[in-house]
């Protein structure tokens, strides 16, 4: 995968997030990539991220579609607004509402795909679908609805 | 809070969950506990785990939701069953669906208190819903359906 991820566009103080912050020592690092009229975040679940042995745990795939939501919603935003990713300013957008369905367990050790695709942008809101395929089978989906934080959020009240 | 968790009754192989483990060494050992016609989980969200800064990432607050939800159905099904908790070995549920409704900012170096009523018990699944407090006001609510895993799960596939 070449060139920057959507996450390496938010700016402070949008880049502490657990999930996928760039500032976030301790964090997982989830990068988001725009392909074609989709995101897709790519990540290989650790061997302590266990739910039931062998199997990531339900916490971990909520926060791959938490975090990936809230950057496709981002690059969906700063497209529909005629730029380019990167050209101006990224808006940071917060979840919600989040809701997973678990198809079948996610294995550790494999890499998994996240692909999510923006239903819906109006106003302030952001509504995301969600797949996530591991090892030829999909394990998970997910479905998001995203809000805009306004422009200047971090200099006032955090939310 | 005095005695055992529910999750300190989970047998192998079903005690090596990052969120819940109690033989997970890097894991968040979130611990629910029967109290009246709840379960309740108080969890400290860690510094490292910030969204936005100051408030929680929103995979930490499914994670609490997934394994205290999880956790409330199995305690629920043993109590059903006329059984105190660790008077029998307590079955094990996973999670078909989670939905999580961010309602206002976590903070973090607060403790949260999670309240979960089981609202159906029916065959293998149950229905549970879970209220987030911190701080004196709620920030999230969800809504699990668990799946509880056949008695010999981990002596042959997996799920």
């Amino acid at each position: 995968m070449q060139g920057k991820a959507i996450q390496d566009h938010y700016a402070e103080p949008g880049c502490h997030c657990y999930g996928c912050g760039t500032a976030n020592p301790q964090g997982l690092h989830l990068k988001s990539y725009w392909e074609g009229e989709e995101a897709v975040c790519r990540f290989t679940p650790r061997p302590y991220h266990t739910g039931i042995p062998g199997f990531a745990y339900g916490g971990l795939l909520a926060s791959v579609i938490d975090c990936h939501a809230t950057a496709a919603a981002a690059a969906a935003a700063c497209r529909a607004e005629g730029h380019e990713l990167g050209a101006v300013p990224l808006s940071r957008f917060v979840t919600g509402r989040l809701a997973v369905d678990f198809l079948r367990p996610t294995p550790i050790g494999h890499p998994l795909e996240a692909r999510a695709r923006v239903t819906l942008l109006r106003g302030r809101k952001a509504a995301v679908a969600i797949s996530i395929i591991s090892n030829g089978q999909e394990r998970a989906r997910g479905e998001v609805v995203a809000v805009r934080m306004p422009p200047h959020w971090g200099l006032g009240e955090a939310a």
